[in-house]
């Protein structure tokens, strides 16, 4: 995940990799040794040749991008957060805590300002964004504009998870080789709050969950990058299915005016082809921040079933946090 | 899925292979030249040797199993079941068919006597009876117990399923490796209707269809044998945790009884491992014939979710078809 | 194949696909629905909407790319030489024909010459060039360099290739998830073959074959895209290990020279990680035009072992065409 | 691998597991929570229940079946060695040993009286037996019969080896999906050297290494369980096709004629399927002990070029040491 981040981060018009650190083991390193880089394309050379710091806030800059495992993150995010950093965090650690945002920019930017309630903001001017976890963010892209146009009243999703999403070195080979497991330690929770949160409203100091009814079910597939998902919906008001379609595809927010430079033209669209999303053909859509949707069908026990399919490395994971510094900075709270 | 026939026939206590016949290209041949075969074990000698007939019930034997394309069985099955034969069929061609017994032996034997109402049974003592999808049997294995003792209101399942089940050459590699295909022509369709049928009343000269509510999602994944199912389900009666897994476990029916040769001693059976059951691990429990759940958990949106598992090639369709087999023996039915 | 052929011709500054033909099932049809469209990136619109012909001369363009399976190629291509066109051709019908060019630019662009001999040429100024399989060119550029400077004595070649080399549907999922198969049908031959006139003389009227020794073995494995090879060679003169990483690195041609569209900068790369190259980090690499190369090591038998990757539908198939196409251009046979 | 150990030996009718080691971590613990069991079959009831105890001769019995990480083996084999055991293991440490016998039943048991040359034997009675590499036993099985009729005189082997080779976790699925590693670490040399001493000769106090040249280049592939190897051999007596593979379908040893329970009736099988061997539906071949071998064809480099299959974990690993177990209770070196 911290490789995607620098993937994305080479040639961006506003960010530019100027301090690295991991765990105490990597300290002292270069990149380029401190890393096995596992993406086809090269590692920045400057980057490669940077020297790992130790992972504390002296000499940090002032945009932070964490990619760190919950339990480390838990210990060390509000470290940096109090020093006065800003603290773009793709961890599950602070997401659900009453007063940090959990943002999809194209869904609930309108969450950001929950910023000036953290203790960390008064007193250092530090803060703490978070976007969600990999197989909630692809779902929520899908849905927001079905919420806002026709309400939802109960979501089931079921998962089949990439590999990638486990990071390295992850899901070993003889477990998911010709197999599929039924179970991602605490992700179907992870979804449902955070769906929920995502779709919430931001009402004084705090969120007020989005009140519909959510249940999800995670497998990890031998798939290596790209979320799909078996969604059903039961919606307030009654739709069409070419009314859902266009609310899909029409489908623009802040992310899109603005122009922030790793916004998708379009973040969600609709696939007709008959067996579409699909990882290996549909996974890099919009530079991977796209979400495809396809298969729009009625249930027969909600109202709509359908499949979504999101790259959870790029939109799942270092590209959300990214896109969520763009708007920070867009927005004025990058200084 | 024929040799899976050859392979259970092999052995077989009381059935054994006397006659085979395919489509016109293989007539004449003998059958280890005909068929290309697939599977771990041998090719067992005797029917290696053996001349494909041509697919007339002119010197057929008086048991037929039928495991054809549905276009294909739409046509010639019923000209064995006219010309006096006990079609045991895996095709979809007459699972509908509203005087055909649909059966899973463990799950509704008593619509066996559908039978009596067939033109073929009346005119030539032939007729015609079918097993479910291979999607669907696992299902309805484990819904079976709970739909008993709780009765079922309403049934949401997503598949995973097996490339084995697409037959051979099937899927193509450059389909499914790395990657799902969220699409099998008219799975989902057959599932829902099915297993109403299979778990419905026989009432005078038909079934009445389960009443209950059910939506089901198939996608492809690449796993050789075995269909995963994610499943949501409510139920009418409360039942606890354990109420729900001793239906499971403790769950037995006529096979059992009759200890038909390919019934498994535990048609079901619930495995406690979190990350359970799994394609890799679990797809040969009972030989093949015994569906695997894991995972109970209250869900959100409906009472239970859970996660089950069944071998698409042995209980799913040709155990299946053996399994009815010995269930008409059983009974009687085969003189 | 085909399907590369239109990708990498989408933005080609030379050339513009200006007709397609195809089998008779597709004739009349619009491209987009005769063909079933596998790669990542859109189907090119332009593209899309063309009509397909029928397979003949009469409307075909002047230079005709071919990938048509050898049977049809070996009926079809003469008609197309013989009608007026410059057919460039993927097949291996006419690889080894005596006056038909062999030919991987940076190898032997001085075989081109052998057009003059052919009988379509004095007749109708129509003539056909010819690239190697998929498996034999990765191969070829890495042994050009150093038959080069040290003359290969002897070859030896393991492959394990990927299933996009078997074109669609190609490879059966049954057959390939988890497996191996040893067997290629005539690929080890074309290998021998084709190596050996690659890197052979022009000698008045025909190509004389490079003399050495040489063996291959073809594997196909679970890999989407790219051939690896395990290789030993035995060379003529003495050569040290930096001498033969030098000779890779700094191989240059005519295509570099001339700054043909399609050219990768390095047509060969050495990489130095001890488990590289890999089909997943490294087949795209020079737009999957670039050969890679690792693991030289001393041999026991021969002199030395090394792993190389190429991309085997890039530049083993539609690149390689198109390159032989724009050296064509270059070298001003295409009129 | 232990896992294997456990699976062989239930239902053995000469060895039962009476004690259970392993590192500091699962002292203490049942087997059942000590080890993450990844196999097919159920662990066996009576060993899930058993104790693990410190990894010390203390208590141990007198055969220990060592399936240790080669620098933990290193380190503790001697000592069990040393206090009286007979030291059957699957780890390399030892294997090289001048002293110590590098054993396949089949193959070499006449090396076993190098056991009465080591240090251990004479101070406790104590000694220590080992079996080759799991990339080295099928090759050797199947190089052993024409070595003895025909004399090899050169030998090239690249291997595609299965991830179970790999231990658990072993490789990270991200690494092989869809890819292959051109590189296992010292899998290479093991093989070269290893393949010399067990075809060599016990001359007074030690092994004479076989005097033939032998290259290995080695190669991880997203398969299970099953290693294939693509051979080229010289021999240096004449012989035709039939010849070999008659050496092949022929070979029996003392395994064979002593009855060993874990021997197979057919040390080796060629299969003449044009395709053959695959992992997919060979590796079970001789409930896994069997090697098996196709693809016999001239080599225009070599003499004869063929491809071989071994299950890893079973012949090439606790398959092997238990047939070496076997074998020395036969022979009355267990007491």
């Amino acid at each position: 995940m911290g490789q995607r981040f620098i993937q994305l981060l080479e040639d961006h018009p506003w960010f530019e990799v100027s301090w690295l650190a991991a765990s105490d083991r990597s300290e002292g390193k270069p990149y380029a040794q401190a890393a096995r880089w596992r993406l086809k394309t090269a590692i920045p050379e400057r980057v490669a040749k940077m020297t790992m710091s130790p992972a504390t806030p002296v000499g940090a800059p002032k945009i932070i991008f964490a990619a760190l495992d919950a339990a480390i993150a838990q210990e060390m995010e509000p470290v940096f957060a109090a020093a006065g950093c800003a603290l773009v965090s793709n961890s599950s650690a602070l997401r659900m805590q009453k007063d940090v945002p959990l943002v999809i920019p194209e869904v609930n930017a309108e969450h950001i300002p929950l910023i000036e309630t953290q203790a960390w903001r008064k007193a250092s001017r530090g803060f703490a964004v978070t976007n969600p976890n990999c197989s909630t963010i692809g779902l929520v892209l899908a849905l927001a504009p079905l919420h806002k146009r026709f309400e939802l009243e109960t979501v089931m999703a079921v998962t089949m998870q990439a590999v990638s999403g486990a990071g390295y070195p992850g899901v070993a080979s003889l477990d998911i080789l010709g197999n599929v497991i039924p179970y991602i330690a605490k992700e179907a929770e992870k979804m449902e709050e955070e769906t929920q949160k995502l779709l919430g409203k931001l009402n004084g100091a705090g969120i007020v969950p989005a009140p519909f009814a959510m249940s999800a079910q995670c497998n990890r597939v031998a798939v290596e990058d790209g979320h799909t998902e078996s969604v059903s919906i039961r919606l307030k008001k009654k739709a069409q299915p070419e009314e859902i379609i266009a609310a899909w595809n029409d489908f623009r927010a802040e992310p899109q005016t603005l122009r922030l430079p790793s916004a998708p033209d379009q973040p969600v669209m609709y696939l007709h082809g008959v067996d579409r999303p699909q990882p290996r053909l549909d996974v890099e859509s919009g530079a991977g921040m796209t979400t495809s949707v396809g298969r729009l069908r009625k249930c027969n026990v909600l109202d709509w079933k359908f499949t979504i399919l999101s790259h959870n490395t790029i939109r799942g994971a270092a590209g959300a946090a990214l896109l969520n510094a763009e708007l920070l900075k867009a927005k004025g709270y990058l200084g």
